[in-house]
């Protein structure tokens, strides 16, 4: 897999690829208030992890029959460490799904993605502890690491 | 740091964050030819290594005083591995520099984000090899590990 970024002024950069978008980059301590930028290294990071993992329960969901729920997002926390090189010291996923759904089939996709095909997933253990959990219209209903 | 996907349809995501924008994600496998779509997880991935030591670069140069040269461009190539879950092999970052530099200065801003700052290429590390090298008007003035 290739990719590249281009360096446009300041601190911004476009991003590019063999998909034909460009998603702009940015620090927003180079920027002034109010002016447009993009997202910063370590958000895209983030996101990575949760549209691989959300890529796969869509796909899991499909394969089994299953309609997706009408509300579906994946948030990601993740500290900080305070000395250079600042890196994260661990990963928590939510899976928050709303609206109609089969609590055993949106588990069982959850830990498809999470224990055999999130690669993501995977390489982000080799940085720090991950967790889990999924909730289905405001209750917990499975965790795990 | 805290970051959110939400599902659009099919094969579809956008990213949020508490930046003020969003990023469109998607497998294109799950998109027929033609269709608009995102940068995918895994490009995303890479790209924030990018972007995270070419911010440093810019900031480093910054400090210097030495303008960025007008061509400046960071490509990353990794292999992926064939079993699920598929992760990256190793890392290899080109930094590309066209027109005008000091080498040493741009060999040093590079080197201090390899060595000291970049927080996405120390995590990286944790996952795979990493190398990089540096071409200044297409000669390599520089590698390291």
């Amino acid at each position: 897999m290739k990719v590249w970024i281009t360096h446009k002024e300041a601190m911004r950069f476009e991003t590019g690829s063999d998909m034909p978008v460009t998603v702009r980059m940015s620090d927003p301590a180079g920027l002034s208030a109010g002016e447009a930028c993009g997202e910063t290294p370590k958000h895209l990071f983030l996101q990575s992890v949760a549209g691989c993992t959300g890529i796969d329960v869509v796909m899991v969901l499909d394969k089994m029959r299953v309609p997706v729920p009408q509300g579906f997002r994946i948030e990601v926390e993740a500290p900080l460490t305070e000395e250079h090189p600042k890196v994260f010291s661990s990963f928590s996923l939510t899976y928050l799904f709303e609206g109609e759904a089969d609590p055993e089939k949106i588990v069982r996709a959850v830990k498809l993605s999470q224990e055999k095909y999130c690669g993501i997933s995977a390489m982000f253990r080799r940085i720090a502890p991950l967790s889990w959990r999924v909730m289905l219209n405001g209750v917990e209903i499975a965790r795990g690491e």
